[in-house]
């Protein structure tokens, strides 16, 4: 007997199952007759669940007439509600669709027209369609014997992606999110300046630098953190009145940067802020990045605007970058999370700088042709698959659909701000650029008080109790934030193409009614 | 005229759609009138996109008279009859249904009960209604405002399997997969060693080792690549003829690293490798890590025994790490993805270590308690809710239903053991520890042939054809891999709860017919 085998004689005699006489097999206990699961139990009780996701989150969500986008507990309230514990024993069939039902009762609708709290809002049928197909299907997007149709699909949607930023060749994976697709950017741009790190670690090279703009999205810093380059080796470069990246300061920081003794590698450009939905100058930072020799990565919030021949002049450039991220989780309603990281590289770059080539995944002795296995351009193993959501909606809609989308998104925020403009108790921070509404709600008690640090401490107070108070109604939802020297201001998202003019109105409504007391 | 009005007004002249007079607004032949989106109609082609996965996904997909776990393509072929390009104008909702059938017709069905081919397999019902209504609702989880739910059923599904590892206190998150787990704890143990590193990168401190298994899961080297650690600095520690690593080697490892100038930071130790199902032995692991004062990480390919009075003692010793991955999305049905990162931390290290402090998200003026808004622990921004899925399950099954369900595999792939040694053509790499099955089938014309370069080349081979001939077939899946001085060798993984005696009955005849050729 080996020690295996003792180990599992182990095991059967201390649970008493050992079968007489013969090798210590099965017993324990199970019915290895049959499986542990009934199929057609499971399928009806799928179906009563859909049938309740459809009344609760989806004709209910979606309503405007309800005018419910959340139902306000408080976290100890809907603690005790919800009743969360896990217990010993299993729940009857009725008691598990009711706690469908409670989960999405108490849930935000994001998908609610009166939703403008994040980056995303609204829902595509045709992409959550593609979504519970993934869901159910449950493979990994790592090799084609294993997720065949996805390999080809996320192949074809990478590549009409590149041939919208205007690239003809390239690559291209979808990542689990902006933050890490940026995070991506990062490594194989330094793993294309020193091709070293992979193997001896930060300390073979000198001290490496970044540059993005003061108002970039802070997945820059968290991955240059993540990755070993630490924060204060990001230069954050100054921006214009409008929150666009300057490239004169670009110029000097990278200049700043080399008398540090730092080596710059990387500016991560932003195309659509995250407050304020700016563009930087790709051009003119281009310009830099090619005088400098460094790799220019675009981070766009506003990626989409790429598919509007009216709009894509903002983000003119993009085709001299090296690498993109683009979020159709967020102005496309793909759903979270669909986010792609592109790059010109024709060379094999991405593969090269993360693969480990696994022998049990990535055979070379397959059948068939082994580069379709592309598990191994990605830092994950396991990986979801995020293609088909975005594949469905776009065959779906067309390529001109979905520049309808953009279009529309651009006409309401355009609509919203001219309503701005004709009530005196809002006051934008700037004119929108994108879809990104920054605004002041000046209560009648401050009209015309004059500007100093008590109107602004008073002011400050005026967005977080106003929000307060949407919430606990569930009236609508909308964000807020401080900003370099200003005070808490709203940050409206119109993106959604559910949204019309009744929303907007009664948006502007109800901020008034809200805050008239103030 | 400020320069946004100018860049607007131009935008309104290139389309030609001026208003006269007013200021350019809206305009741009689009109707604010109402939506883009028609809610009925989207929500029935849900309702018939739900019908067909049904039947196509679930019901073939499940059923073993079917024996079909695949219907293999070419690559050229698929690609030509999926018809996947993506073009300006859309398809209709017959076409689009028919994309449907045709992406569930074409993809692997990793819920049929002989699929055999990665570390998760078949269907649990009550998590996919969990995963619908997840990606119905759609929400990012990083702040109660958009997530209450889900915020508090993170903290008591993290509890609780905090407390099946054996940790009253704690901390933890759910990460998109078990690589993005595991380069959490490269991370964070490198903040408590050097909190430095944040801030400074990795040049403020001496070059780092990490120390892990011959057989671990390379996400280990994937992340220390990725966190500019480099490769060279993993320091791979042998393991005994089972696969588990040698404690006795571990120190030799970490004195010699040392010896090299480098400073261990890291033992990530493995229950469960990817390849064999081995168990490294946790507590002279913890033993070694006490010694030398370092930070213990398990990877557990395996944590679900956690679940089994029956077989923890596999694990023992986890308690005392300071880290823990567990994926439930493998032997738990979860569904991909289901990866959490737990700590035995409660300093708020998990925080400390990813924290960016973002203002338009974690605002510290909001009328709740903010330490709920739990985002900033997250390397990420918008960050997947994966709790649902198990909670529901979870709450479906109770305790004792999950603990059934991993007995169950282990009594399967016990049985299925046995019944390989009765049959002349099976010959196991090792007996196993879990739920992974090595063997070589060794056709009738290599038994009896004397071992040698040519025995070794010939059975090499065998593998990959008996999987082609599989994979053509469609009949069953099942991976094959080399490992160290072995030839091709296949890992059939036995975790699904559905199968039973007939489906490994099934599977050892047919690699019999599909082999007995070779």
């Amino acid at each position: 007997m080996n020690a295996a085998e003792a180990t599992l004689t182990e095991h059967m005699q201390g649970s008493g199952d050992r079968e007489d006489g013969g090798v210590p097999l099965l017993a324990v206990g199970q019915h290895l007759n049959g499986p542990l699961l009934d199929h057609a139990e499971g399928q009806h009780f799928l179906k009563e669940a859909f049938q309740i996701i459809l009344e609760e989150a989806l004709c209910q969500g979606t309503d405007n007439k309800e005018k419910q986008v959340c139902e306000w507990r408080d976290p100890e309230e809907l603690r005790t509600m919800l009743d969360l514990e896990l217990r010993d024993g299993g729940e009857s069939h009725d008691q598990l669709l009711r706690r469908v039902r409670d989960v999405a009762k108490y849930s935000v609708k994001t998908n609610h027209p009166l939703f403008f709290n994040q980056l995303f809002a609204g829902v595509d049928y045709h992409a959550l369609a593609g979504r519970f197909l993934t869901e159910t299907l449950n493979t990994s997007q790592y090799t084609y014997e294993v997720a065949p149709v996805f390999v080809l699909m996320e192949d074809v949607v990478l590549s009409q992606l590149r041939s919208l930023v205007g690239w003809e060749e390239g690559d291209g994976i979808f990542c689990p999110g902006g933050s890490v697709s940026n995070m991506y950017a990062i490594n194989v741009a330094r793993y294309r300046a020193f091709p070293q790190v992979k193997l001896k670690g930060l300390w073979a090279v000198p001290r490496l630098a970044i540059f993005t703009s003061q108002e970039s999205h802070y997945s820059v810093c968290k991955g240059a953190a993540f990755e070993g380059i630490g924060l204060e080796n990001v230069f954050l470069v100054n921006v214009d009145e409008r929150g666009c990246m300057i490239p004169e300061d670009l110029d000097l920081k990278i200049e700043l940067a080399r008398m540090q003794g730092a080596v710059p590698f990387l500016v991560s450009a932003t195309s659509g802020t995250t407050i304020q939905g700016s563009f930087d100058p790709l051009d003119r930072i281009a310009d830099v990045c090619e005088k400098h020799g460094l790799w220019m990565h675009v981070d766009p919030g506003g990626g989409s605007v790429l598919l509007s021949k009216r709009h894509r002049h903002l983000i003119k450039g993009i085709e001299r970058a090296d690498s993109v991220t683009w979020n159709p989780h967020k102005m496309l309603l793909t759903g979270l999370q669909c986010s792609v990281f592109l790059l010109k590289d024709t060379t094999n770059l991405l593969k090269r700088c993360h693969c480990a080539n696994a022998t049990y995944l990535f055979q070379q002795d397959k059948f068939y042709d082994v580069s379709l296995d592309t598990g191994d351009k990605s830092v994950q193993c396991g990986r979801k698959v995020d293609c088909l959501k975005l594949w469905l909606m776009w065959k779906a809609l067309g390529t001109q659909g979905l520049e309808k989308r953009v279009d529309k998104a651009f006409a309401n925020t355009r609509y919203l701000v001219e309503e701005m403009k004709k009530r005196e108790g809002f006051h934008l921070v700037n004119e929108p650029q994108f879809v990104n509404v920054c605004f002041w709600f000046i209560p009648p008690s401050l009209r015309g008080v004059e500007d100093g640090e008590e109107y602004r401490e008073r002011l400050s107070k005026v967005a977080p109790t106003i929000k307060e108070r949407m919430m606990r109604k569930g009236s609508m939802m909308v964000g807020y934030q401080p900003q370099k020297g200003r005070v808490n201001f709203f940050r409206m998202v119109v993106l959604s193409p559910q949204i019309s003019q009744e929303e907007m109105d009664f948006f502007l409504d109800e901020i008034e009614r809200l805050g008239k007391d103030l």
